[in-house]
Order: structure tokens, then sequence, then C-alpha cells
């Protein structure tokens, strides 16, 4: 199995929320395309189970959240998360950012 | 747990070889950074183990390679393969890379 995809193609920007589709999804990992304009964010939410994701800047700056905080994202910054952990992104440019799950929710 | 890395400013470029270095290790997925200078190359491989890596074009253009073919590569581009299917990279300008590989090798 060998796939490509061109996210920066398929990733579209939306004035209403945030756009988002499924890059691939196995028994392995799970890993989604997030596009966010300029103010939009994913909010701060978590999930009680085993795993970990992975959440890379590919363009744009932003924040990334926790519980408690707000941690500064810019393109090539990558934040490691336990799934159970609070996390979320908040876009203060337009920005994408690929999100990998592991094992897939 | 929870922790950010800016791999534009760990992954370094290197004349002699690509430059590689770890940005995650756990029980769940394992995170490797590498930085190409136009013209290296991380030659075609593969583990004969189960399991699914990404390949995600962080920053300039290349092949992704597989046993006989090589595919345009470019920022915003994901490869999505088998562990054991063979698959490598080939930079032709300067090039950053993020692999996940899950479960870890």
């Amino acid at each position: 199995m060998m796939k490509k995809i061109s996210v920066f193609d398929e990733g579209k920007f939306s004035d209403n929320k945030f756009h988002s589709f499924l890059v691939h999804d196995s028994e392995h990992f799970k890993m989604i395309n997030f596009t966010f304009k300029a103010g939009q964010s994913l909010p701060v939410h978590s999930h009680d189970i085993a795993g970990q994701l992975s959440i890379v800047v590919l363009s744009g700056e932003g924040e990334f959240l926790s519980k408690d905080d707000a941690i500064a994202a810019r393109a090539g910054d990558v934040l490691i998360s336990d799934i159970a952990e609070p996390h979320g992104v908040r876009a203060t440019t337009d920005m994408r950012v690929l999100v990998t799950i592991a094992p897939p929710i």
C-alpha cells in the first residue's frame, strides 16, 4: 500500500468554520488535515483513551492550546500530546495543520 | 504528556549526508525529522514488519521513491506506505521531511 496526498491542494479554507478532511485511516493511525482561517480554532478537548497524537503546523501561525495555556505555534512546530490530555489549536493567521492519531480513535 | 518541538530550529542541513533526529518515540509511534540538501537522498528500503508510515514534506521539493518509481513531492505532500513496502526520498532542492512510524519500529 502506497499513496500520495497533496494536502495543500485538498485542504480548502472556509469562512464559516475550520475545514477538515481525512487524509488516512487504518488500523495503525489516522491522519486529518485542518485548515483554519485567521481567528478560527479547534476548541480544547480530550478523549479518555490510550494513545497519542501529533499536531504538525504546515503553514501559518497560531497557538497550541492546553487546558490552561496557549503555546505559540508556527510552520515547522510539532505538538505531541496524549489523546487523554486536553488539547486544541487556535489560528492567528490562515493556518494549515496535520494531525496524526495512533492508535486511531 | 504534552511537548512542543520546533523542527525548523532543530533540523540542521549537512553537506555530507542528510541529517536526522528523533522528534518523538513512544509505544504509540515514532517521529523522525530529516533534512536533505539538494541532491541528497534516503535510499529505498523496507522492513518486513506490520505497520505503516507517513512522510510529510514540510519544505522544499524532491521525490518519493518506491521500488521502481519516483513521485514528485513538494511542501504539503504526504506519502502513506506500509513499512514493508520499499520507500525512500530524494531531494531536488533543500528539503525538510517528517516521518511518522506506527507502531514504532
